[in-house]
């Protein structure tokens, strides 16, 4: 399991001064960034060389997050398919979980517009964030 | 169902030179204020008189949206239930769809901490756009 | 002088229940390009087409803007330079003015990393939105 | 001076493929909580206790910033006033300054809607991280 501390920002709260739901999925977007690094070490942008394309997001907002205090973001891995994988995130602040994602991301090949299967080496590095989906949510 | 035209903002623009996906999310805020109407006429953010707290999206990201269009954005009832309502949301570009979400809204009691009941007239006002699920995504 | 009528989103209202600086400078941005297009008249954003570069924005926060009420962008130009041109906003909210600001924008060569001459014909396209520094904040 | 790291999200890169400059504003936001703690020490959101209000903002998008590599904000104070301050900002990114700013911010009551005198003992922290206008943007 991936984890990192964030700091809400000022904007991010909204009018009810606790974190908009939208923003949680920007931080999820970067806690996935070190997995991301797996496909492309070096995060260029090229068409020819970005290779993922996220086609689902799902989120449960379990808490009120707020201002003042800081996050964590965990992130790990739900399902690896053959083009496919499944991430799980979720946001802890004062030792409450306060909201879980998973994003459905596929292996993308930009240029003729059609999925790739995932390589075996990459395979094996997102497994070493596997977690069981009835171990999702449980402090650790 | 609800209707409402959008410009892409040049910021909501990714490094895939396509609108990032949490934008998509406040695209649907942003066209559920209608509805949000039917509960707090003047939109009112004090504790007191806003009763509407988000628990759940659901987002499918279907087709790239690009800059330089103008995208519709369409909104409509999936559920009523005794304190929650779902609410179904489309990105229209170009005649294809792009993105369709779901979103779980709690009638909610932000002083008391809980959920409240949907009054009569407001289970009525939403009914008015209710939509089946063997609709949704279909142009019309 | 341009004009556009925009709805602040729910997520751009921050903690003390009105919009957020940051989000000003998104709202500018998107009334700009009207402008834009008289560079770029399909939007396209590759290095090819898009020639705009922004080098400097100032923002004067003027008054506090709630959500639940529209409000109005002004657009206009202030100045023409060689290669560069500036770009006064405003935003007005129940026949107020809450903010204004000026952007400093360089028509470039993304590919040779080089300001270009703005065209004869552009130049009078921006000259008929021109405003001078002291008609700034007046309502018409 | 303050410094902190920041990685750029995805989403934060716009069409040009590179950070966009609405982007700026909300890092300086972030860079600046730890002056903001000065006068509120638990960044409390309440009318009552919140008591800075930004009135000004002034940015220079020096280079551009891309995706995949950190940045540094920088933050020091360049005036202090009876009751406003003036904070200076900067984004480095491999070694090289991309963007510098300055905010001119006011001690405020929100409840009586006035400006409030700066206490002595918070003008001397703020002083801690005074930079002459001569040396902003000088790496060190």
């Amino acid at each position: 399991m991936l984890k990192m501390i964030l700091t809400p920002r000022f904007g991010e709260i909204d009018g009810m001064k606790h974190v908009n739901n939208n923003v949680i999925g920007e931080w999820f977007e970067l806690a996935r960034e070190e997995l991301y690094r797996y496909f492309i070490p070096d995060l260029d942008l090229s068409l020819e060389k970005w290779t993922l394309i996220l086609v689902r997001n799902e989120t449960d907002f379990l808490g009120q997050i707020r201002y003042g205090e800081n996050v964590e973001i965990r992130t790990y891995i739900l399902k690896i398919g053959n083009s496919s994988f499944t991430v799980g995130n979720e946001v802890w602040q004062e030792n409450e979980i306060k909201a879980k994602g998973k994003s459905i991301i596929i292996h993308y090949d930009y240029i003729n517009e059609k999925s790739m299967k995932i390589p075996g080496e990459i395979r094996e590095k997102l497994n070493q964030h596997f977690l069981k989906e009835e171990d999702i949510g449980k402090s650790n």
